[in-house]
């Protein structure tokens, strides 16, 4: 087993997943430290501005597996590794771990960095960023991503709408990858600030994209999306560690 | 093909999916009239009390189809069979009807009549009623239920939960069934009158049983179970044909 560290910004649960295709289902959060985009409606700063760097606490896997076994009581369920782009990491030594233990891991990534390691994955949800977010789009490290993992993980694209340009966006490079299975998700316009552990949500706002988004996706016959909004923001608003 | 008419409630569509293991899912929903059950909290009484017969219509296969084409525009997608209890209806013929023209069906049902055709189906979602419906449980017929989709359709249990002795029936009829996915969903304690195309609805109270299941579930380590809100019903609260 490698020795290298991992960066981590926050480990907690067990809840249920808020978002996309695992949505529901018990899950411990790994999030990780650090990414390589800043996209303008992050919703996570906290575990991406280096400001926040001294809130990262570098840890074993032994350290990190000690901490989902306390939360988890060792009974087995889904690691959901977040970020940040939690790509960045060394996460393979920790996937392999856990699997053996019998739990189960899954990845969300925007798709810009593709890992060997993505084929220990059970799910892998790559999430390329829209127009809206200001960040660039790169087909071909999604392509390297889909390759990486191979028949390994289920994987799904995941799509965060916040107008036509984004949902144009998301019909376009779904297009691109017929064999994948495509989450569609209405953005939060009223992200936390990186420093709140709880800020007001316009929940309203969000439910009116939602319907926006569902009546766009039918009017199209796009019958080949899921649409779903993020359930622990309607649960919890923008409180951290839930 | 039979010629049997299928008594009908509503056909409308296509919206998401609201609820459970299809969540999200754009489909157009066929509810049928007639219920061999009396849930004290039903949501849909308009296809459940013989009172309200009147407004149902007894449709062909073909009559039931163009509207489904209709609303879909040709373009194949879920087709989900509610009621009341649609194992009441012949739907055999219905079923196969759509899948020669690439639809795919799931349909849902408190698991009282097992029908042979069960096995044509995509998804067949079994919804044992727990003690607050005032229902009886009767496993036998639920044991039916699933011998008779055999290795057709994916067979799921799906539980509302109003309070602890329901939690308590999900965890205990569950345990029976270990081969099958489970999702719990909270009940809606104000559901419309059958009468009424709309109705206030008590989001706050909803989201309330919503966080104590959750809390619930993880208090449990019950990790192979999936919690999930009526999603329609806090997009459009109680009300109908969305």
């Amino acid at each position: 087993m490698s020795g290298d560290l991992i960066r981590v910004s926050e480990i907690f649960g067990p809840t249920i997943q808020g978002e996309g295709v695992l949505i529901g289902q018990p899950t411990v959060f790994v999030r990780t430290g650090g990414c390589d985009y800043r996209c303008s409606w992050c919703d996570s700063l906290h575990a991406v501005e280096s400001a926040y760097r001294d809130t990262w606490t570098a840890m074993s896997v032994p350290d990190i597996w000690a901490e989902v076994e306390r939360l988890s009581g060792k009974s087995p369920l889904m690691v959901s590794l977040s970020g940040g782009n939690p790509a960045i990491q060394p996460l393979g030594p920790l996937i392999e771990h856990g699997k053996r233990r019998g739990y189960r891991f899954a990845l969300e990534t925007q798709g810009s960095l593709a890992r060997d390691w993505f084929s220990s994955l059970d799910v892998l949800v790559l999430s390329p960023k829209p127009p809206s977010s200001g960040m660039e789009y790169d087909r071909q490290t999604l392509v390297d991503c889909t390759a990486r993992a191979g028949e390994g993980p289920r994987v799904v694209l995941k799509f965060v709408v916040f107008d036509e340009a984004d949902y144009a966006f998301a019909r376009s490079v779904s297009a691109g990858f017929p064999q994948l299975s495509v989450y569609l998700q209405p953005g939060n316009h009223t992200p936390p600030p990186p420093d709140a552990e709880d800020f007001p949500i316009d929940v309203e706002g969000i439910m009116g994209r939602m319907h926006w988004l569902i009546d766009r996706v039918m009017a199209d016959r796009w019958f080949a999306a899921t649409v779903l909004p993020q359930l622990h923001v309607l649960l919890w608003g923008n409180r951290r560690g839930v």
